[in-house]
């Protein structure tokens, strides 16, 4: 058994584009887009290769939103088979980036080859933005190319990404939103000095563990029907000279906050810094602000996924804006209606990362659905 | 102006003697006691020089214990003069060992030459125990001498340890014991996992926190006429993978305690467990105990230091027992009684270590006035 799917999934599989590597994925797209009928716009930022592809000049404007770029293989003796060469295993198609995101790029190239050919002339666009830089830094790539599409004042409508947001089956679960990700790195000055002379010693780990404890145990919101409450995780904790009969002088806390609608990184700045002024504490931040949480509720885009999948699979998608950020975060400021939809995620970034071929072209049938029921009468 | 002391203390500061090397500084003792009467014997242990000298057969037995090894100089750019090159400035003796503790042996080495030349027939013995481990990992130092004394139950009845009590002015303090030090190493394991799944992960961070507040806040005694309270002080936390979204699966704390004769070795690490369990943890612990309390709170070597120091400076001594651990903790437990008396103690470990001349000869004074009081009628 073989399909066009499991095909483009394969050569895409091949070229290791770990990040911020591309290996040939995109051109090799960029043909077959152009084939279609695409207007190319290639956007390379410092090392990272990006490219936005648009069929139409109307709105409304559906895009479908992806990376090429793969995390690192791990230790490849680990692997049952070499990462980037991929293989077909009871049923699963197996190699690094099978499941994120390369066969979700090849389900929608095939479903556009389709769709276009069944639609030559649908209503609105359909435009791709792909990068390769979603799993890196995330600087150079999507939040670029919306820059310049913003400069431009071209907006998206509606947007597919394709991150892998099913977990027992294709379609289970789709991401209509994502929680924000506030990071703060907290330094706690005490005064150093030897174990021996307490009297001479202000221990910045005795002062902040009080303070940690509490923010630890605070609720900060309650969530609601789209998120669930904020969370708030310390990482990293440092103090001491090494020595141990030496009070070490400072502590240095990473923390972060995965935070719902409920909350604003102002809000929990705010709440950070009366606590810790409530200790007496000696203390400075850094804080890091990577994504404010975005959401959407409803709207034509969540009603046509539901409604594809249902008719499809036949069974009713849950929505949810659980795990970690994705792309979305930077498409969705701009009013795009996002939703996050693409294979099982169990193996993303783990060694035997694998996708189910039946649910390659199963992938495929949606996004050719979700198409049909948002650009044709 | 010149004196044996200070004659005595430049040629010990010229031998370069950083832990665990004597640099010579023994066998020139060694040549001085011979003179002076007293039977040697080498205690070589590893890479460790120590001897036992005594002069006389008889009880009781008066000791003199000291180290002729210095802790490292440090940036020697930041001292005024080559810390090996003893130079006077101002009235004061500059090198590093001055203070800690060439200076001692230097005085006490003076001291009984007039002494002895005073006393030839005096009572009971006098003995010296030195090593060059006392500022290293005291293994084959101090402890392996007393060893090899109780082997043959030689007992030591009154001993001077030549560290530098002193703080303000020569004598101002003598310590008549020290605190116990016991350490821990603490481990404290969680569930490792991405920041962004807070329900998969058991971040061992924030159950240790209110765990080590707790700890931090807690009093474990008043202490005594003789000893401050028992201090807490955690010296190094540390966990975290690097990455700001892993919450780590484990957090490791070192802690040491500086206990007086309240509190107990034992007692102390109870009481932690039961901390630790009532917090919920799944906790483990490494103990290091470097030495329990010990106190000389009375008797004849207490007095006849008290009455020394007024008959030469004509102030009162104070009793303290503050500060770090000292070879004292291996001499008490035989029985003896002990105390330290030595110079100002306020450069000792730092860049221009230094001693006052004048109170070298006084030091001399000292530990001749004691031995005066302890061995003649
Ligand atoms: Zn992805
Ligand atoms: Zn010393």
């Amino acid at each position: 058994m073989t399909s066009a799917t499991l095909e483009l999934a394969k050569d895409l599989i091949s070229r290791p584009s770990v990040t911020p590597e591309d290996a040939g994925c995109q051109e090799m797209m960029i043909e077959r887009l152009t084939a279609m009928g695409f207007t190319i716009e290639r956007l390379p930022f410092e090392e990272v290769t990006n490219f936005w592809a648009r069929r139409g000049t109307e709105g409304p404007l559906f895009c479908f939103a992806g990376h090429t770029d793969v995390v690192p293989t791990g230790p490849v003796e680990r692997w049952s088979h070499p990462p980037f060469e991929p293989v077909i295993q009871d049923g699963y198609l197996c190699g690094r980036g099978a499941a994120d995101m390369k066969g979700s790029i090849a389900a929608f190239m095939t479903a556009l080859e389709r769709f276009i050919d069944h639609h030559p002339d649908h209503n609105g666009s359909i435009a791709l933005l792909i990068t390769s830089d979603e799993e890196g830094p995330f600087i150079n790539g999507t939040t670029r190319v919306i820059d310049h599409l913003e400069a431009r004042n071209e907006k998206i409508d509606w947007c597919i990404v394709g991150e892998p947001s099913s977990t027992a089956k294709v379609g289970d679960i789709i991401k209509n939103g994502r929680r924000g990700s506030l990071s703060g790195k907290l330094h706690v000055n005490g005064i150093q000095g030897h174990v021996a002379y307490p009297h001479l010693v202000r221990n910045p780990i005795h002062e902040a563990a009080p303070a940690l404890a509490e923010l630890a145990a605070k609720e900060w919101d309650k969530g609601n029907d789209f998120f669930p409450p904020t969370s708030f995780q310390i990482s990293n904790i440092h103090a001491g000279t090494g020595a141990t009969n030496v009070v070490p002088g400072q502590i240095e806390v990473d923390f972060n906050f995965r935070f719902s609608t409920e909350s604003t990184a102002e809000g929990l700045k705010a709440q950070v810094q009366t606590i810790l002024e409530q200790h007496n504490l000696d203390w400075s931040i850094e804080w890091t602000l990577s994504g404010n949480p975005f959401l959407t509720a409803e709207g034509e885009l969540v009603n046509a996924a539901q409604q594809a999948i249902k008719a499809i699979t036949g069974y009713d998608t849950e929505l949810s804006t659980s795990g970690g950020t994705s792309d979305g975060r930077f498409i969705a400021p701009t009013g795009a209606q996002v939703v996050e939809l693409g294979p099982v995620n169990a193996t993303i970034h783990k060694v035997d990362e694998r996708v189910s071929v039946k649910d390659l072209d199963t992938l495929s049938d949606m996004y050719e659905n979700i198409m049909a029921r948002l650009l044709t009468e």
